[in-house]
């Protein structure tokens, strides 16, 4: 698990992260964020539970990081109100890998509950919170704790670079020049991966607990689909002219691949249905633009600073992976060059992210 | 609750620490295991429960942080392989103010789970961790969701500094020289602490829950007894000469107290009778030398340092108080002298800390 744990780890660091902290993570929470209270609500309106843990996996620590779960409470809170019924207690389950910023996250609680109490008005919660540190890929709550478990824009990392990546010179990540031993290494280390989440999670879940997970992924069944690979092609075609420069060590270069996998509706329909546990009540397939400030702020500086943009977030993401493998000297360089050359790619093409979003429920 | 928040705050900073990461603390954790291991063993005998959710208040950060826990949780796995069943889940959660240093905590975590896994063997746990962010005069978890409570050195805190200090000149604490409505002050502050404490306790514990305390208390029944005030007399010596020195304004000096309270064991009995959600099932007192090395390492040089040791965790306890009330500047200055007044004594008399401890059960 050792590359992913050091990305997760910086990931979850303040403006430095991919997860739940960048403008592209807000519009993806906002754009699913129907399908989460759709799901939510359900669940309150079912069981009517005097006490709901909801548990947000990959919360990584910046401003997105309450926002998720508080949309959650209100909707709850909202139908609540509406049926007359008393609050349930809530209790808020954030977790993380051990080195993300928890601390920073502790400390805006306070401030966070006492607006919660002014909006929501009395009879609200109480409202717990609670930080728990660890892999998804393992159990982290108590057996048949959770009521809700949430998840946006994390499960698409692998617990570790898969095995047998041998073959994929020139290549970073999944691509069309791929041989196909490397795709098929991707998607087995996808599948062993979703599908222990999957067996960790129906064990904390109540039967009839909700989950709503939304994975960075594709529309696509080709694994090497430009949708989900081509940021990722970018990156390589950077490190590349810096191969060709000598300023990186070919093998270094061909040694190293991106621990993601960004799947497709059908896989992450297949091993849920495998596993067991769960049926699905939704799966949903939705875009965002690279830039996420193309659609916010049209006529704003950031929109013609939209190579930078992206580079800027996507050095959050893969800055401690090029760190910790090719060490610290390169990194302002290959990401002055990837800016470039997204910039240009975006000026001449719509560039997106696919989103694969699962609601569903544990089996009774 | 402002000071206490910035104390505490301070208190769970790694060596910083006062509640749980002094030699002190560390000794009084050793010296009441018997009985918490009792009261969990016991609760563990009588209710076999699936999972035990174990809450530790007050946890501070450092090497005494886990410390603690593990030995209940150690305890209870030896009577549960003795007996032949399989382990419960045990849930372990950590609680301090906001801002402790709950990062370290959390990345200390995945090398202890590891350790406990091969000390106990097969069949063990598992064992959940959680960090709790807030203060325990209020709820922090779920409405019967805790086992067993356990408090080390937290809760003498109070959750303010009293009303009503104002004629306690020339004092920081409660001493000899504090007229009556000051001793008043202090008492009704610690029992409006003390039963919010116990009624927010009451709701989170299951019936039968066991709660053990152990808070730094006296013997007799004068509040302004030398067993607990005097530690607390003589920075007050130090910071006297300061204003003697003009160094220190005579105003400032005036104005600041202490928000502590040392209970006996009789004052700890009458609130939890009070309170009348739990029976006591023990209540022990016990002390500790200001300077624990004293017994630890007799012929050291940190035996002949014991003003220089007492100094410097009384530093971290009182610093972010001072700081906060007198400014930085005077810092050094007043442990310098708190030190030398402390060796001092020391090296005239018995100087020694006392321990109240109450082992208690949630009433069914």
């Amino acid at each position: 698990m050792e590359v992913c744990q050091v990305l997760h780890m910086n990931g979850g660091r303040g403006e430095k992260s991919y997860a739940q902290n960048s403008l592209v993570q807000r519009k993806v929470i906002s754009m699913t964020k129907p399908i989460a209270e759709e799901a939510i609500t359900n669940l309150y309106r079912n069981t009517f539970p005097a006490s709901l843990a909801i548990a947000d996996l990959g919360c990584s620590s910046g401003p997105n990081t309450l926002f998720a779960v508080s949309e959650l409470v209100k909707a709850v809170d909202e139908v609540r109100r509406k049926l007359g019924h008393q609050s349930p207690e809530y209790q808020v389950l954030l977790n993380d890998l051990p080195g993300n910023d928890f601390n920073a996250i502790f400390k805006s609680i306070v401030g966070f509950q006492e607006d919660m109490r002014k909006q929501m008005g009395d009879g609200f919660g109480p409202c717990f919170f609670a930080g728990v540190p660890g892999s998804f890929y393992g159990r982290l709550f108590q057996r048949k704790s959770l009521n809700f478990v949430y998840s946006s824009y994390s499960l698409m990392w692998l617990s570790q670079v898969p095995e047998g990546l041998e073959d994929n010179k020139g290549n970073i990540y999944m691509a069309g020049t791929s041989p196909p031993s490397v795709l098929k290494a991707y998607y087995r280390q996808f599948q062993t991966d979703f599908s222990l989440f999957l067996k960790c999670r129906s064990e904390e879940l109540v039967a009839g607990g909700r989950m709503v997970l939304t994975i960075l992924g594709r529309k696509s069944e080709d694994p090497a689909s430009k949708e989900c690979c081509y940021i990722w092609e970018l990156l390589a075609v950077a490190l590349n002219e810096m191969v060709l420069e000598g300023i990186i060590e070919e093998e270094k270069f061909d040694s190293f691949n991106i621990p993601q996998y960004t799947p497709s509706p059908l896989e992450v329909e297949s091993e849920v249905e495998k596993e067991g546990s769960f049926t699905i009540d939704l799966l949903d397939v939705s875009q965002v633009n690279w830039d996420a400030y193309d659609e916010e702020v049209h006529q704003s500086e950031a929109f013609k600073d939209g190579g930078y943009n992206v580079a800027k977030y996507m050095r959050a993401v893969a800055e401690p992976l090029l760190v910790s493998h090719f060490g610290e000297a390169i990194i302002d360089e290959v990401f002055s060059r990837y800016g470039e050359i997204v910039a240009n790619r975006m000026s001449e093409e719509k560039t997106e992210f696919v989103n694969v979003t699962v609601s569903m429920t544990r089996k009774g």
